[in-house]
C-alpha cells in the first residue's frame, strides 16, 4: 500500500488541482479529508505522510485555519509550497440558464473573489455558503441550489456544465498550498528558499514587533509575508506567522532565528523549503555582509581575535 | 422619524446585545443588515446614519470583512468601539435532549470558539454552517437542524431553550465592535484614545514595514493591533490595519501620522476615538518627549532658533 | 571704521589664507587673536561683528577647541565654512641646509601631518611646539629656532625661504573652518546647506545615541560630521556635535530637530549655511517622501483627517 | 633584567603615578619615553613588554594620539585600564609669590582644566606650553619659566613647592590609561568587562553609522565609548572608536563584533578587559534574551530545527 498524502477534500476542489501538480503526488494515496484540521490531525497521527492545505491566498490572505493549526498542537514541518491561479467557472445542470437562477453556492472564501461579478450578473440570487466549492457543485448536482461558483474541472465530476469560466474579480488571483509533514531534516537549500515561523512577542511590551522585525532586518533577512494571528488571549494579543527569504542552513536566517529564539517568549519553526515558481538563477544576492561566505570570515576572525593570533 | 443605525444582522445576535451597550442606540432606529458591507454601504449610500459591525474577535483575530470594507471604496470613519465578552449557549427545541442531537448549526466564526466543547460533549454531530448564529437558532426552530450555538439571549426570540450555556474554548473571548459612520470631525480627546488606519507599503521593498513601525516608535506611538491584510495583487502583497494609542489631535499621533503619509505609497485614516473599557485615569503617561507639552515646546524653540532669537 | 572679523592669529597662518578667500573679507577689518577662545569672545562681548576660526582637520578631526567653545557659554552660530587643502613648506632663515637642521618648530597641529617627511627627512631633529605655525616661523626668524612648517605663504613675512614645499603625509589634507557671529536669522538655503547642533545624550540611557541618530534618519537626514566630546562631568559622558545635510528651513531637518529637542536633555542649534565647495546642482535628491513638497501634502492631508474632510 | 614598561614620560607625570597603581608596575622595569608614538612602537618593536599610555580624558575627551596610534599599524591589544583623578598643583621655586609669576607653562591637555582657574588667579601670565606636565616643571627649576601645573608629586622631583593645590576646572576630572601589549589570548572575562574595538564605515553610505550601531544594539550590547577620528582620507571621513560593555567571550559582544565584521570595511580588536573600578557584583544583569545560557539555548534549538528533531 503506497504512502498517504491526506488533502482539504472533496475531490475536485482547487486543492486537489495543486497538489497533483507536485511530482511525487502520482506514488502516493490520496485521500481527501473533511477539514484542514482533519488532513493536519492524520499527519500528526501517523495515518498519512503529509497534508496538502491551502495557507494563503492573494484575495483573503492567510488561511487563518492553516496558520492557527500549524502554530499550535504537535509540532509539524512545511515541506513543499504549490502556487495555483485561481479563477472560477459558475457550474449548474445543464439547460438552467443565468436567468434561472435563485441561489449559488460556493465556500465562503470564494465569495470575495465573486463578489464584483455576481453584482453585475446576478445581483438577486441568494447566496449559500457550502462547506468547499466542490461541495456547492455537489449540492447543484443533487438539486439543493441552482448554481455553484467552482473550479471548471468539476463540471465533469458532478454532471455539471460550465455556464461561464473564467470568472475572478482580481487579477492573479492565486492560492498558495503547503505541504505538511512531521518534523525531519529540510530539504537542502535550492539557493531559492522560504523559512516559516510563527513567534509571539511578549505582550506587556508595545515596540515588540520592531524589534523582533529588527532580528531579521540586521541580519539583511527579507520578509515575504507577515500574517497576525490572535493568540486566544484577549482582544489585542497576536503572534506573528512570518515567511521570510533564505533556509535555515543559511547563516542569517539561523543567527535571526537564534535572535528570535532569545527575545520572544515562543518561537515555532515550520521549515524551509523551495519557493514555488522562482527560478534560483533569478535570485538577487544577499546583501553585502550576510552571505554564507562573509559569516564564515567573520566567524574566523572572531576565533583569531579570541585567541590574540592577527 | 429617527435617524437609523444599520447593524450585522439578524437581530438577537451578539452585534445586536453590544449595540444596546451605546446610549446612542436608544435614540436611533436600530435596522439588521444580512452583511457587513450592506451595513456599511446603507452608511456610504445615506440611508442609515451609522452602522455597527465587528472589527476583532480574540479568538479568530480580525473580522477581515469589516477591514477590507473600510480599507477600500468610499471613506468612512470609526467612531465608537464596543468590547463584548463572547460566550455560547447551545439551543434546542424544548424537549430535545443532548444525545438527540445530528446537526448543528451557527456562523462559521463561532466554530473555534465551540471546537474543544463539541469534541468533549458532540463529538459525532454534523456541523451546518449558518449565515448568523441567530439564523442558525431560527433553522433550528424551523426543525431543519437540532441544535445552535448562540448566545443564551437568542434562546427566547426563537422559542428555544438552553441546554448548556457559558460555552467558550477559550478564557476571555472578545469581540470588539465598531460604529462606523460618514467622514467628519473625530470626537474630541478623552485621553485614553485609539486612532485606526491603513497602511499600503511600497511591494518592491522588503524592508517596509520595519520602515512603517518606526514611524509610530521614533514618536512614541504605541501600537494596539496590526493585522496584515492582502491588497488583491498577488501572494504577498499586503497593507496593513493598525490601531495606535492615541488620538489623531495628539501631537505624537499626527506627526507619525503624516510621516506614514509621506513614505506610504496609500493611507487611509479611519478614525480616532475613545477606548472602550479604558479609564483615562488609568492610561500611562507618554514617552518622555512626546507629549504634547514636549512638542509645543520643541515647536517654539525650533521658531526661535529659524529666527535667530536664543 | 569698518566692523571687523577676529581670527585665530598669528597673521600668516592657514586661517588668515583661509579667511581671505571669503569676499566679505575684503570689507572688513581683519583682527588675528591669540586664540580661538580670544577670537568667539570678541564677538561675545561685541567688539567684533564675526570670528573665522578652524573647526574640523582631515588629519586631526574635529577642533576640540573650536567646537567646545560652541558648545557652552553664550550662544553663537555659524554662517559660512570654507575649506583649504593643508600642504606644508619647511621655511629656514636664507642660506640653511637641510643637514643644518637641528631644531624644528610649528603648532603641534601640523605634527601628524608631518610626521612621515620628518621620520623619512629629519630623522634626528627635535620638535618644538609653538603657538601658531606663524608664531613657529617668527622663532626660526629670531634665531631661537633652525626651521619651521608652515604656508609656503608665510616665508616672506618672516624673511625666511622656503627649503621644502608641497609637505603633507596624507593626500588631501584640509581644513574646514567657520565664520562665527552672534544669534540671527539663518542665511536663505541655497539647496546644498548643512546644519549643525550639539545634543547631549542622558546619560542613563545606554542606546541614548542611536535613538538621536534615528531622529535624522527617521527624516531622511544624513549625517556628515558625529564628532563626540567630552561634557567634563567624567568619563564616559558625551556630548556629540553633528553636522547635518539640509537646511533648518528643510521640514525634514527641521522636524528632526524638533524631534531631538524633545528627547534630548539639552540641544543647541550652530547654525545653517551652504556647504563649502558644493554646487547645489550637483546635490541628490532628498530621500523619497522627505521634500518639502511631500512634507506640505502630508500636512494638508493631516488637516483634513483632524477636520473629517476627505 | 626584568621585562619593562614603556610609559609616556617624563618620570614625575600622571602617568607614571597611574602606572604605579598596577600591582605588576612593582615587577617590571618601568621606562619613560618622549612621546605615545615612541612608547607604541617600543611594544611592536619587541623592546617593551608593554606600553602604558592616556587614552581618554574626562575634559578632552578620547586623546587622539593613542586612538590614531592604536587604529592603524602593527596590531596591539589593551589589556588592562586604570582611572585616575586629575587635580592640578600650581609648582614654583621655592619664594615665588603669586604676584611674581608671569609666565607658566605645562602640557596643552592641562590648559582646559585650569582656565577658569587661571582667568580669576593669573589673568595676565602668558601660558608657555611644554611636552609634558613634567617637563614643564623642569622649565621651572631651571628658571626658563616662573610656575608649572603639574601633579603635587612633580614637587619633590624637581626642588619645587606647590603654591596651590587641588586646582580643577571640572569635579570628578579623570583620566584613563591603558596598558597595551602585542595580541595575545585576551584575559578571562571579570563580569565586568570592556571591549574596545575601532570601525570603519563605508563613506558612500550616509546611515552606515546607525546601521553599525544597530549590530551592538540589537544583540544588547550597551556602549560606553563612542569617538570619533578621521581616517585621514579627506573632511568628512571618519572612523569610530568604541567601548562596550563586556567581554568577547561573552556571546553578544562575540555576534555584535562579528556583524560589524561582516558590514564594516573593516574592523580592529582592541582587545576585552576588566573595567576599572566596577566590582562586577555592581554591574546589572545583560538584557532579558542576551545571556550566555540564552545564547546557549537558542543554539541548541537551532540545531533541533536544522535537524527536525523537536
Amino acid at each position: 500500500m503506497p504512502a498517504s498524502y491526506a488533502y482539504l477534500g472533496p475531490e475536485g476542489t482547487f486543492t486537489e488541482v495543486a497538489l497533483r501538480t507536485l511530482p511525487e503526488s502520482a506514488t502516493r494515496q490520496l485521500v481527501p479529508m473533511v477539514s484542514v484540521p482533519a488532513a493536519l490531525d492524520a499527519v500528526r497521527a501517523g495515518e498519512a505522510e503529509a497534508a496538502f492545505v491551502p495557507i494563503e491566498n492573494s484575495v483573503e490572505g492567510g488561511i487563518t485555519t492553516t496558520i492557527d493549526q500549524l502554530a499550535v498542537g504537535e509540532p509539524l514541518m512545511i515541506y513543499r509550497e504549490v502556487l495555483l491561479s485561481i479563477t472560477f467557472a459558475l457550474l449548474v445542470r445543464p439547460g438552467t440558464k443565468l436567468s434561472d437562477i435563485k441561489t449559488v453556492s460556493a465556500h465562503p472564501a470564494a465569495q470575495p473573489q465573486v463578489r464584483n461579478w455576481m453584482r453585475d450578473h446576478l445581483p438577486d440570487v441568494v447566496w449559500e455558503s457550502a462547506a468547499s466549492n466542490a461541495d456547492g457543485a455537489r449540492l447543484v448536482q443533487e438539486g439543493r441550489y441552482d448554481a455553484a461558483f467552482a473550479g471548471e474541472f468539476a463540471a465533469a465530476r458532478y454532471g455539471l456544465e460550465a455556464l461561464e469560466t473564467e470568472i475572478h474579480d482580481a487579477e492573479n488571483a492565486q492560492t498558495r498550498f503547503v505541504l505538511v509533514g512531521r518534523p525531519a531534516r529540510p530539504a537542502a537549500p535550492t539557493g531559492a528558499d522560504k523559512t516559516s515561523v510563527v513567534i509571539w512577542q511578549r505582550d506587556d511590551h508595545p515596540g515588540a514587533l520592531l524589534e523582533l522585525l529588527q532580528e531579521f532586518a540586521v541580519r539583511g533577512v527579507n520578509l515575504m509575508l507577515l500574517q497576525s494571528r490572535p493568540t486566544g488571549e484577549g482582544i489585542g494579543n497576536y503572534c506573528f506567522a512570518i515567511d521570510a527569504e533564505g533556509h535555515i542552513s543559511d547563516r542569517r536566517v539561523a543567527e535571526a532565528l537564534t535572535g528570535l529564539k532569545r527575545v520572544c517568549p515562543q518561537v515555532r519553526f515550520l521549515g524551509s523549503y523551495p519557493q514555488a515558481d522562482v527560478d534560483p538563477k533569478d535570485m538577487r544576492a544577499p546583501r553585502a555582509g550576510t552571505s554564507d561566505d562573509e559569516f564564515a570570515a567573520a566567524s574566523d576572525w572572531l576565533a583569531r581575535c579570541q585567541d590574540g593570533r592577527f
